[in-house]
């Protein structure tokens, strides 16, 4: 594993990077996930199954892994089965915004939602099993780690915080209200930081602690992932007005939900610019602690590169 | 705050027991609902209230600041922020249970349910917000007592396996499977050691890890909540099937959903002879670690006796 990368040709060695991360988070989810399946009830188990094994970029693990060895962490196989904490939590998080009684949303990654193939009540108990689950996930991780057992408790904190009522439960609900109503250049920022960021910078302090970071290094790492938090959020206002549904994999829904959007409040190529300029932020946060991390530079890169 | 009852007079003196420890459960709660008000938006917040709130017996928290002195545990005043804790898991499985995808019921305590006055999105979005709400209260407050930050990462375990896969959820999801099917006697232990029982023993277990407790007593504590438990729950079919909706403050379900009950197995005595027998056992299992509590002892008596 290395995060030597010739910075001159980031967009080159980033999918690489990214595809072979995956590969090593992928058998830790599904450690968790068959754990889990063993605990639960054979439907509830398939309905966690389909909410955490279905796909997706891996973000928040590999911003996770990414930002340990930022940070100097050496047990680099160790490292997983904290990162995929995070994206317990996000999948969590996926699987209950699609409800009927949330977004009602069907389709995800180019299927169906948890909720069509398993049902309502099934999906809800499921997405509310990953929360504990993740918090275990976490403590037990830890305790492996540089960190050692202490640090365990300041990452279970950082955790529930960024899945909690300060981090992710008020954003979702801000971005429900927000349908309908134009909530301005700061109600759309604190929606975004809330709603993605929190989780987001959670991947990279969780990184950061696990690695028994200093506290510089850990506050760096909270706003650099604050910073792409915004990118991200941007790109995927960007992606919704210009991607199709077979890029995206899912409904672009916030044009016909009439949701507040960077794009509706400043056109596309202002939203671009905004964007950058979070990456930007989220590069100054690296050096400012001294940060040599090409991997966090090529990903803060990708955030507004992707399409999908 | 005293333990010490004449063991010949335990119903007497009981609801004077339950009376002072309820007076200092509900400031305890009502810290941890305000600060989770300030950081959610006014809508969850107040479903959150409405929740946790609502009166109930505050069973949970008072096993658990019973079970901490009964273990030798002296920081009175700093057991109930630990012990509300497992109150709002209790709320959480309350506010998901009654949702219109799962029990649909309308009516719990004498008043409506929390989705009927905030609505379903909220109510599950708010419910969700209290499991990770309680891992924060455990980690934040076992650090204040005997058991130090290392015991807060045992409790904090403990807590989220009870509110996870291997607890609730699982217990939860089979009871709702058990409408209409015979479960047999195995089937309905099984079920109602992990719906009501996976959080009474935390309770109970959460409690004694907060003194510091040897593993000998944590385990008989365990026990203990085990018992009391199914007892508990088997209490629970005998008043569903003996009370009025007026004196339950719910509609009594289970025969209308012609679930499994103890009573539908085996009638109103045998029942009534088998949560007496679960009680003994309770009563045992603290004897066999030399744990003298009258308050324990009065407890596991009140949980078959009680009307409500």
């Amino acid at each position: 594993m290395s995060d030597v990368v010739p910075s001159s040709d980031s967009s080159a060695y980033l999918p690489a990077y990214l595809a072979a991360e995956r590969l090593r988070v992928e058998p830790a989810l599904e450690r968790v996930v068959s754990q889990l399946e063993a605990e639960l009830e054979a439907d509830i188990g398939a309905a966690v199954r389909h909410g955490v094994m279905g796909g997706g970029k891996r973000l928040r693990p590999i911003l996770c892994a990414t930002a340990y060895r930022a940070s100097g962490g050496t047990a680099d196989g160790l490292i997983y089965p904290l990162a995929v904490s995070l994206e317990l939590i996000h999948a969590y998080s996926l699987m209950h915004d699609d409800l009927p009684c949330m977004d009602d949303a069907e389709l995800r990654r180019g299927r169906p939602t948890t909720h069509v193939d398993h049902g309502e009540d099934v999906t809800a108990r499921a997405g509310a099993a990953l929360i504990p689950a993740a918090a275990l996930q976490a403590l037990s991780s830890a305790a492996e780690l540089e960190c050692g057992p202490e640090g365990g408790v300041d990452i279970a904190r950082e955790l529930m915080e960024a899945a909690g009522a300060g981090g992710m439960v008020g954003g979702q609900w801000l971005d429900l209200k927000g349908e309908g109503e134009a909530l301005g250049l700061d109600g759309l920022n604190g929606l975004y930081e809330r709603k993605t960021g929190a989780l987001l910078m959670s991947a990279l302090v969780v990184g950061g602690l696990g690695a028994g970071a200093t506290d510089d290094v850990v506050e760096a790492l909270r706003r650099y992932g604050g910073s792409i938090g915004l990118a991200f959020q941007i790109a995927d206002d960007l992606l919704d007005a210009t991607q199709s549904v077979e890029t995206l994999g899912k409904r672009p829904s916030d044009v016909e939900l009439a949701k507040s959007t960077y794009v509706g409040l400043y056109g596309l190529k202002e939203a671009r610019d905004r964007a950058r300029a979070h990456v930007d932020d989220a590069l100054a946060s690296l050096s400012s602690a001294g940060i040599d991390a090409p991997a966090l530079k090529a990903l803060a890169l990708f955030v507004v590169e992707r399409d999908n």
